[in-house]
C-alpha cells in the first residue's frame, strides 16, 4: 500500500518526539508499505522566527515571511530524514519547490495548482521513505508560498491525491474525532468514522482536528482520510463519503465556540434593500457574518440580529455606527458575551425531530436560545457564553446516553 | 554601477547588526547603484543547527546535513530584506535553487558549475535590492548542496562573475588585508591593494581573511574584489592581477601557521623510488605534505622530513611506521611543536635578496630555520612554535621599518 502520513508540529518538538515519530513512519515502511511523510515546522519554531521578524519589521511583506516560514519545515524534514538514517532506513526529504507543489500567488495564504508526483515516484520506486516540508509551494515565478492556517493538512491530502495514495493518516495529539470536547465533556465518545461533509460543519465550528480546506479537498478527490494519535498507537477516526452507522447514530458531534459577537440593528424601516446595504458594507470589509435573524418588532420595524467573529467584533460594530444614515436605523447594539452551540450529523438529512431534540435538552436546563440557524447536516444556536460548556453537556447527554 | 556585496555571519548576528548592514546596502543603493547582497547564516545559527542534529544522529548523511544548514541563510536574507522593506526600499531574497547556482553532487563541499543570472537581471531591472542566499547550490537532480568552508564568498565572486559586476565587495570584521595579524603584530599595516596571487598565498596560509577558493575565482574571471569591514567606513584593500607600488612592497604579508607537524624518516636507503614510495603512502591516504627536504647523512644513506597539517600527523606517522619495510628506513622521528612562519610578496620576482633579508631578521634574533620551502612568490620557513610570533615580530619591523 501507498500510506501518505502527517505530523503537525507539536509530534516533532523536539529530539525525542521526532524519534517517536521515526518509530510510526519506520513501522509502517517495515510493514512493506510505501510511505510519504509531510511535516510541519517545530512546535514552537514558527512562534520563533516571528519574533525573529518583529524584532525587525513589524510589517514585513507577505513574500519575505513566506521565505522565513518556510525554513521550519525544512528543519523538521532534515531532522526527520536524519533519524530514520540512524534506524539503517533509505529515506530522503523534499521541500515544497523540490516536489513543485505549485499554488498561486497569495503569499501567506496561498491555494494549490498542482503537485508534480515525478520526483516524488522515482524516490519511491527505489524504496525510499519520503519526508515532505508541508504548508510551503512555490508559484508561477518560483517564489516561496505558504499555504495558510491547516496548510500542513492540505500538503498531506494534495499529495495523497496527486500519488493516488491508498491511505492519507492525519496523525495529531488526540485520538480522532470526538462527539464533543472530551477534556470537557463527560461521555464524549471517539467516532469510528465521519463523513466529509460533518467532518467540515466541525471543523468550520472550530473542532481543531482537521481544518476545513484539507477536508473539502479530501472529499473532492476521495482521499481515504484518517485522524490518529501519534501518542497512543489505536485505529482513529475514519472520514469518508459515507459512513456504515449513519442511521443509528444521528448527530456525529456538538461543537462550541465562544469567538462570537452578536449585532442588533434595531428599528431599520421596513423598506427593501435595506439588508443588502448592511451586509454589504461588512462584506466590503471582508467581515464574515454568520448568523442572521430578522424580526419585525410592534412599530412595523424590522431588528436585524447578526453574529461576527469576536475578532471582527469592534471593526463591524463602527461601520454600522458610521453608517448609521445610509442603512437607516434607531439603535445598534453589540454583545461579546455569546457562544454558538452546533449539532452536526449527516443523520439529520433522513431522521426528523433532530432539532426539537436539541432544543428540548437546552430548555429542560433552562438555557435561553437568541438565535438558531440550521443548514442540512447542523443546528447551530447562539447562547449566553456562561452557559455554554453545560449546554454541550447536556445535549450530549440527551443523543448519546 | 553594479556591485555585489557581501555580508558574513558575524555582520548579521543579531537585529541591531542586521539594521547596521542594512544601511550600508542602502547607502550604496541610493548611491545610484545596483546592489546585489550575498549572506551568511546568523552567527551561531550553522552550530545550533549543527547540534540539533547531533542530537537526532551523530553522523547524518551530507545531503539531509545540506537541506538542514542551508535554512540558516535562508533565514538572513529574509529579515535582512524585511530590514530594507522597513527603510521603504525594494528588495527581494533569492536562495540558491531561485538564482539557479548550479554544483556539483558533492554534499557539503560542493562546486559551483553556474550560476543563471535571468531572476536577478530580472529583479535589477526593477531598481530592486537582491539579497541572495551565499553558501548554498542545487545540484543535477534539484537536491540542495552546500559549498563547504568560504562558501559564501566564492558564492559572492560566481555571481559577480556571472553579472559582470563592477565590484566585489567582502565586508568582513576586519578592515582590509594587514601585512601581518594586527592583533598580534606591532606595526601591522593595512595594505591598500594586493595582487590575486599574494592573497592566495596568504589565504593558504592561514590569514582567514578571504578564502582561497573564492580568491581563485575572482581571478580567472577577473572579478575586482575589494575586502572591507562593515563595521568602520573607510576603503578597504583591493585584490586585483597587478597592484601599483609592487615595486616599492617588496612583500605584503608575513603568515604564521602553528597547525603544522613535521616527520622525519631517517637513514632511507638511497635507492631511486624510496621517496615516491613513501608519499604515494600518504596520497593515498589523502594526507597534504607540504614542505619536504631530503639530505644525505655521513653514511650515505638519506633522511626526508616532511610538514604535514597537525590534524594528520598521527595518522601520517602511524602509515610511515606500519610501512618501514615498504619504505625501507631505520628510524622515523615526529614534532608537532613546530611553526610555519611566510612571507608573501609579489615583488620577489623582480627583486632579490628577499629571502636572505628574512633570515637575517631570524638570525639577528637568534631563531634557527629548520626547514625551507621557497614559490614565486612566497618563502616559508619551519621554526620552533615557541619562537613563532617573536619571528613574526622581527621579521615585520625588518621589511616595514
Amino acid at each position: 500500500m501507498l500510506i501518505v502520513q502527517k505530523f503537525g508540529g507539536s509530534s516533532v518538538a523536539d529530539a525525542e518526539k521526532i524519534n517517536r515519530v521515526a518509530g510510526i513512519i519506520a513501522d509502517t515502511y517495515c510493514d512493506n508499505n510505501d510511505v510519504v511523510v509531510i511535516l510541519s515546522a517545530q512546535g514552537d519554531t514558527t512562534d520563533d522566527l516571528l519574533e525573529k521578524a518583529a524584532e525587525i519589521n513589524p510589517n514585513p511583506s507577505k513574500r519575505e515571511l513566506d521565505v522565513l516560514l518556510s525554513t521550519g519545515e525544512q528543519i523538521s524534514v532534515a531532522l526527520m530524514s536524519m533519524a530514520l538514517e540512524r534506524m539503517g532506513l533509505p529515506v530522503v526529504s523534499l521541500t515544497g519547490w523540490q516536489i513543485q507543489m505549485s499554488t498561486n500567488f497569495e503569499y501567506g495564504n496561498a491555494r494549490i495548482h498542482k503537485v508534480s508526483t515525478e520526483r516524488i515516484q522515482q524516490e519511491l520506486d527505489k524504496r525510499r521513505i519520503v519526508i515532505i516540508c508541508g504548508f510551503q509551494g512555490v508559484n508561477g515565478i518560483g517564489d516561496i508560498t505558504t499555504l495558510g492556517r491547516g496548510g500542513s493538512d492540505t500538503s498531506a491530502v494534495a499529495i495523497a491525491a496527486a500519488l493516488h495514495a491508498d491511505k492519507c493518516q492525519i496523525y495529531t495529539d488526540v485520538e480522532g474525532v470526538f462527539t464533543a470536547d472530551p477534556r470537557k465533556v463527560e461521555g464524549a465518545k471517539k467516532l469510528d468514522e465521519i463523513t466529509y461533509d460533518e467532518m467540515m460543519e466541525l471543523a468550520s465550528l472550530g473542532a481543531q482536528v482537521l481544518h476545513n480546506r484539507s477536508v473539502e479537498m479530501a472529499k473532492r478527490y476521495s482521499v481515504d482520510l484518517e485522524v490518529l494519535s501519534s501518542y497512543v498507537r489505536k485505529p482513529g477516526t475514519k472520514v469518508k463519503e459515507v459512513v456504515k452507522n449513519v442511521e443509528q447514530m444521528k448527530i456525529s458531534g456538538i461543537a462550541k465556540e465562544t469567538n462570537v459577537a452578536r449585532i442588533a440593528v434595531c428599528g431599520v424601516k421596513d423598506k427593501p434593500g435595506i439588508a443588502f446595504k448592511l451586509f454589504r458594507i461588512l462584506a466590503k470589509a471582508k467581515i464574515n457574518v454568520d448568523i442572521i435573524l430578522q424580526s419585525i418588532d410592534r412599530n412595523g420595524a424590522n431588528d436585524i440580529s447578526f453574529t461576527v467573529a469576536e475578532s471582527d467584533f469592534k471593526k463591524a460594530l463602527e461601520l454600522v455606527r458610521e453608517n448609521k444614515d445610509v442603512i437607516g436605523y434607531d439603535e445598534v447594539m453589540g454583545e461579546t458575551n455569546v457562544a454558538k452551540v452546533s449539532i452536526v450529523g449527516a443523520g439529520m438529512l433522513s431522521s426528523s425531530g433532530i432539532a426539537s431534540t436539541m432544543f428540548e435538552a437546552l430548555s429542560d436546563a433552562g438555557i435561553n436560545i437568541q438565535m438558531i440557524s440550521t443548514s442540512e447536516i447542523k443546528v447551530s444556536v447562539l447562547i449566553d457564553e456562561y452557559n455554554a460548556d453545560q449546554a454541550v453537556q447536556v445535549i450530549h447527554n440527551k443523543f448519546f446516553n
